[in-house]
C-alpha cells in the first residue's frame, strides 16, 4: 500500500521537527526531504501553521491507538504493570535512537505552546489521550486494591506525565538514558507504592 | 550604573528567546530590540551559536545566586521549608507572566540539547547547579531526621527537578499555573512525605 503524498510530507516533516524544532524545520527542507516540489507542499497544506495542526493530528493519530492498546488491555496484567510497560516500551524506543530526540509532542509543546493558541488547543488534545488511560489504569488499581482509595486518579496521571516529560528533557541534555530509569524507579517503587493501602 | 553593549544583547535576546525559542530569534530581531546595528551584535557574538553559548552562562550566573540563597540559607527555616519556598517562589514569577513561557533553561535545552553538543555542555552545567542546592537540602532533610536515612539524594533531586520543568511545559500547554500546584502537592505532600522514618 502506498503512502499519499501529504502522509509523505508529514512522516518526513515529522523527523525532521523531532530533530530541528519546529521554527527551524524550513518549508524547503520539508519538501527537499519529501522529493517532491515546493507546490505540492502548499497543495496540502496553505501555511506552515496549517502543516503544524497537522502534524500533530497525524503524530496522534499514530500513537493514541498504541497508548489504549498497551494501557488498556486488561487481558493478562495488572493495571500497574501495563503502566510499567508502558513507560518501559517507550524508554526503549526513546533510548534507541542515535539522536536522543525525547518525545516529539514534548518538543512541539516546548516550543510552540507558549505563543500559537491554535497548536496548544491540539496538543491539549494529544496531552489529554496520554493522561486519560493512565488515569484510567489508576481508577482499576484502585478498585483492584493495589492502590488508597483516596487516590486522585486524574491529578496523578497529570503528575506522572508531566514528571515523564520532563525526564525526556534530561535524556536530551545529559544525552543518556539515566533520566528516565530514574523516573520509572521513583514513580513505581516510591510514588506508587507509598500509596498501596496498608 | 549603566549596562554594557553586550549584556544589553544578552538581556533583549533572552526574552526573545523565551517566547519565541532559540531557532526562531533572528538576530535581526535581536538587534532591533536591542535598538543597535548589526556589527555590534558580531562584535560580540561572532556566531548564533556562540550567542547561545554565552545567553546560558549569562543566565546561568543571573539564576545561580539565586538558587543557592533560597536553598541553602538555613538560618531560619528547614531544609524541606527551604524546598517548598524555592518552588512556590518560582511558581509565582512563572505564572505570573503576560505569556506562560515556563523556564528558559527547559526551553533552550528541549530546543537545542539533542542537536547541539556545546550548548548541551552548557545546559548540564546549569542543571547541575539547580540539583546540586536541591540535593544539599535533601542531604541536610536526611541528616536531621526528616528523610529516611536510605534516601539518594542526588537521584531524588535529579527526579524532583527533571518533574518540575515537564510540569513547566505542561503549563504552557494547559496555559494555566494547575500542573505546578500538582507537582508541588505531590512532592511534598506524598513522595517527600513517604520517605519520612516512620
Amino acid at each position: 500500500m502506498s503512502i499519499t503524498t501529504e502522509q509523505l510530507i508529514l512522516e518526513k516533516g515529522s523527523e525532521l521537527v523531532r530533530q530541528n524544532g519546529f521554527n527551524n524545520t524550513s518549508i524547503s527542507l520539508i519538501v527537499k526531504a519529501a522529493g517532491i516540489p515546493k507546490g505540492s507542499f502548499y497543495y496540502y497544506f496553505k501555511t506552515k501553521e496549517e502543516f503544524g495542526v497537522k502534524l500533530i493530528e497525524y503524530l496522534h493519530e499514530s500513537i493514541k491507538p498504541l497508548f489504549y492498546s498497551i494501557l488498556t488491555d486488561s487481558a493478562n496484567t495488572s493495571p500497574i504493570e501495563r503502566l510499567q510497560d508502558f513507560f518501559s516500551y517507550f524508554r526503549s524506543v526513546f533510548s534507541g535512537e542515535d539522536v536522543l530526540s525525547g518525545c516529539p509532542i514534548g518538543n512541539i509543546s516546548q516550543e510552540m505552546a507558549a505563543t500559537n493558541p491554535l497548536l496548544r488547543e491540539k496538543l491539549t488534545d494529544v496531552f489529554d489521550d496520554i493522561t486519560t488511560p493512565i488515569s484510567l489504569c489508576l481508577e482499576q488499581a484502585v478498585s483492584q486494591g493495589l492502590l488508597s482509595e483516596n487516590s486522585n486518579a486524574t491529578e496523578m496521571s497529570n503528575f506522572i506525565v508531566n514528571s515523564w516529560q520532563g525526564a525526556l528533557i534530561a535524556l536530551k541534555v545529559r544525552n543518556s538514558p539515566e533520566p528516565l530509569i530514574i523516573f520509572e524507579k521513583y514513580i513505581f517503587n516510591e510514588f506508587l507504592n507509598s500509596k498501596t493501602p496498608d
